[in-house]
């Protein structure tokens, strides 16, 4: 195999800066694959329903979190919402929320409270400059047929307003959520420090034809073309610190996926297997001859799964936990169950590098 | 409702020049709702398990076909194979066989057995074109991602390959089949008028946000841009002759479709609304004003969905059977059911055009 060099490898545990793991049952169910993924520190997303849009709830919710998972650490966000006014940002970051998050109205699972202006959102952005609060941007705009924005290109439409509100802000830390095409790659490597993005396990794996007849490869925002995987590879490991990893791992029920005839839920889920397949991405892209062996360092691995992040978040892993990376036999569960919920893995049934806790 | 004037009128029987009737249980269920979308003349794709090969397998399968509804007049076409010779050819033409339908291997449902080089069949080509055999072109390359061909520019790339036989076989009639692009559009108005494309009913309603999240709307070639879209309704009311209908109407189980954990079949069930559908997506059409009520004329609408195509391959309807066209309150059925098999049609539960036999 191509990355047999870190067959063996000891590294710091993965941080993963972009999750979602939900509530109730399906939060059970999620919780506990977390350290499965070689991951003890997550960016846990507010789009509950309804969201988390005051410390008191996001507080809450961590405290439901840690029933769950004591040993993993939580960084909390809020929901960007009307609800959010400079005042509340102010006390949120003295309780320790990191993150606001901004969804575009309906593009995305539970997203239907989102963010329809995002003038109107100026004195919230600058109050989150003032005191440190990052600004997590899922950077879609929402379809409209009139102009010729579909799933394919809202990407690319969304590019002008992250550089509008990093030149409106250029103080605000603000991370371009699950980056999907070069054009975005671009758009970040553009703007200032301030400026990343992260990028998800699974967009390092497919194409638009691997999620047209597979709703368990199918997210927002849809995997694109080759060429754009393959700019995502190469900003993997470019080593800039600019682009770090977040799984974007999306639960949802097999039956919202595939079952009755409603619509397939956005969403892919990676959570168990996080560190595992940035590895195995890599291997591909090495195939493919997209990057070479030595492109992928020691360096390059351990910035990528959570150094660059920590980094930029400005957060240190005070646990100084190891995980060691292994090149077995070990093959991907076909799914996932917890309490009246049955979850399916991406790459399900393939075969995986494992992590072991040291 | 925009085409209210056609609430009332009498027409022609349509023809649906691109169907799959399959075989078995699923013909059973499927050969009835023919008629009840207004068609009364079907050409009939030969994508069986194994493929139709020879005129003598083509002639036995119309049989089966006339057992299920002998008042519908069945084209019948063979497989382009390595079996099919300029003698096969020839005798097929003898026999009634019509077309030829090319399928590139692997692209869609029963292509395995496909073509992967053209140059090997130019002495088919050849004498199809002296014998006067239609030749049905699957107009998509299958993928290839080392050259960023996806599923959504197939059918782009393929264009050149339909120009080169154009020029190779000029006197050769050659069909475009459901053309999804603006491109393949433009690529058919450029050759001469031995070349002409086929529109299905399902892709002057989609795009490719249609069918990301509903496998009950995912079919090859897919749905793709808004302006594609747009493109193929000026096509289809273009009045040159050069476009006609030609449904796909593509039946699966609902299990193949949603259900179980493999991938999903590519397909869209069009059948027993044939003619309405064409109707709904021109007021569709009309009211995000891509056309005018004007531009939808009697002739327009007589031509594309029966007209145009009998003239191209020289075929009249001695049975004169007249249809009705009628604006009521008819819902479309949540599903077909046959002898084992149930088919959830395009627009389920959704209002349409009725129509009814003269």
């Amino acid at each position: 195999m191509s990355l047999t060099k870190f067959d063996g490898l000891e590294l710091p545990a993965s941080a993963d800066f972009h999750v979602h793991l939900r509530d109730g049952n399906m939060m059970k169910a999620v919780v506990p694959t977390v350290r499965q993924g070689g991951v003890n520190t997550v960016y846990v997303m507010p789009n509950l329903v309804p969201p988390l849009t005051s410390a008191s709830d996001a507080l809450a919710y961590k405290q439901r979190l840690r029933e769950e998972d004591p040993n993993i650490n939580y960084l909390m966000t809020l929901y960007l919402h009307e609800k959010i006014t400079p005042a509340v940002v102010k006390g949120a970051k003295v309780q320790g929320v990191v993150g606001i998050k901004s969804y575009p109205a309906g593009v995305t699972t539970n997203s239907s409270s989102g963010v329809l202006d995002y003038e109107v959102f100026y004195p919230v952005f600058r109050a989150m400059e003032q005191c440190g609060m990052v600004l997590n941007l899922h950077g879609e705009c929402p379809s409209d047929h009139g102009k010729n924005i579909t799933i394919l290109n809202a990407e690319s439409s969304f590019l002008p307003t992250l550089k509008s509100l990093h030149a409106q802000f250029p103080k605000l830390k603000i991370v371009l959520e699950h980056c999907t095409t070069r054009e975005a790659v671009e758009a970040v490597n553009e703007c200032g420090p301030n400026v990343v993005g992260t990028i998800t396990a699974h967009h390092l794996y497919l194409v638009v034809d691997d999620w047209a007849d597979d709703p368990f490869c199918y997210c927002k925002p849809v995997a694109k073309w080759p060429s754009d995987r393959e700019a995502l590879i190469k900003a993997a490991v470019s080593g800039t610190g600019k682009f770090f990893f977040g799984s974007d791992s999306a639960p949802h029920p097999i039956t919202a996926k595939k079952g009755g005839r409603g619509k397939t839920a956005a969403g892919v889920f990676t959570q168990p297997y996080c560190t595992q397949l940035v590895l195995g991405a890599f291997e591909q892209a090495i195939e493919r001859k997209v990057i070479t062996e030595d492109e992928v360092t020691e360096e390059i691995l351990t910035g990528f799964l959570g150094g660059y992040g920590r980094k930029f978040y400005g957060i240190t892993d005070s646990s100084n936990e190891k995980i060691v990376l292994w090149k077995g036999d070990e093959v991907i569960q076909e799914s996932f169950t917890g309490e009246g919920v049955e979850v399916v893995p991406f790459r399900r049934g393939q075969s995986t590098w494992s992590v072991s806790w040291k």
